[in-house]
C-alpha cells in the first residue's frame, strides 16, 4: 500500500480528494508483497471508500513496464490512456495506445503493457465484477425537482 | 444515444477503440429523451460491452453546466477531474475541481456540475453498482506464469 497523506474531505454522500497534477503522481508509489514496488501508481477504494469499483491513477516512465502478465478472477478492467504514448498487450496481440485509446479487457485477458516511448504515459484504470451492472447507460440516475441553484459568482 | 462511428476492435477477451484527442471530444453528442443534448458527452459502456461499470468521457465548454441536480437508483459515482477548472455541487456543498480533483458520491448524493471557468473543463464519470466489489484493490489480479515477450523494437 503506498502511504498516502494527500487532503479529503468526507460527507455523508460523497468524499473528494486533491491528489495533485499528474505529472508529480510519481510520489504516489504503490507497494505490495506479491509485486515490484511501483512509483506512480494510485489505488483510490481504500483512500475515498468506494464500494463498486477499484480505480487507479497512473504514470508511467519512459522505459518502463509491468515486468509480468496477469489476469482477473471476476473484475472486468476498462484502460483508459490520457497522454503520452505506450504499448498495451493482450492474449498476445500487440496494441499502440495512446491519449483517446480506450481498452476493455475480460477477466480471462492475460495483459501486461509498457511505456516504450521517449515520454511519459498516463492512464486511468478501472476495475468492477462483471456482470454487476444492469440497464442502459443513463437509466440509473434520478432527477431531482428541486431549482438548481449556484452561489452568486462570476469566476 | 450518440451516433458514433469509431473505430473498434473485438476480440474474445477485450474491445479496443480509439476515440480521439481529448480536445475532440466534442464531436461526440450524448441525446436522450430526458436530458437536454450534450456536446462533448461520450458514453463507453454499449460501444465497449462493458458489463460491470458505465463510463463517459467528458468536455465541458465556458460557461456550459448541467442543468438540473440528479441521484442515482443503485449505483456508486467517482468523478476524476483531468483539465480545465469547474464547479461540483453536492448536497448544496460547492467543490472547486480541477485536474487532479477526485469525488466518489454514493447513489443517494443529490449533484450537479458547471463550468464557470473561461478554459474547457474536461472529466471522466465512471458508474458501478454499490457495495458490489469486494476485496483489497489488487487481490482480483491473478499472476500468469509464462515469461514476458515483447516484439523486438525499440521505438
Amino acid at each position: 500500500m503506498s502511504k498516502l497523506s494527500f487532503n479529503k474531505v468526507e460527507k455523508q454522500n460523497f468524499t473528494v480528494t486533491y491528489i495533485g497534477m499528474f505529472e508529480e503522481l510519481d510520489k504516489y508509489i504503490f507497494e505490495h508483497p506479491n509485486v515490484p514496488s511501483t512509483p506512480g501508481k494510485l489505488f483510490l477504494k481504500n483512500h475515498l471508500k468506494l464500494t463498486g469499483m477499484e480505480v487507479s491513477i497512473n504514470k508511467l516512465s519512459p522505459g518502463m513496464e509491468i515486468p509480468f502478465y496477469h489476469k482477473h478472477k471476476e473484475n472486468e478492467e476498462l484502460y483508459i490512456f490520457i497522454k503520452g504514448k505506450g504499448q498495451f498487450q493482450i492474449d498476445g496481440e500487440i496494441i499502440e495506445v495512446q491519449e483517446g485509446t480506450v481498452i476493455r479487457v475480460s477477466p480471462e485477458g492475460v495483459r501486461a503493457w509498457r511505456n516504450n516511448s521517449s515520454e511519459d504515459l498516463y492512464f486511468i484504470v478501472i476495475q468492477a465484477k462483471a456482470e454487476s451492472l444492469s440497464g442502459e447507460n443513463i437509466s440509473d440516475g434520478i432527477g431531482v425537482g428541486e431549482k438548481l441553484e449556484w452561489p452568486d459568482s462570476d469566476s
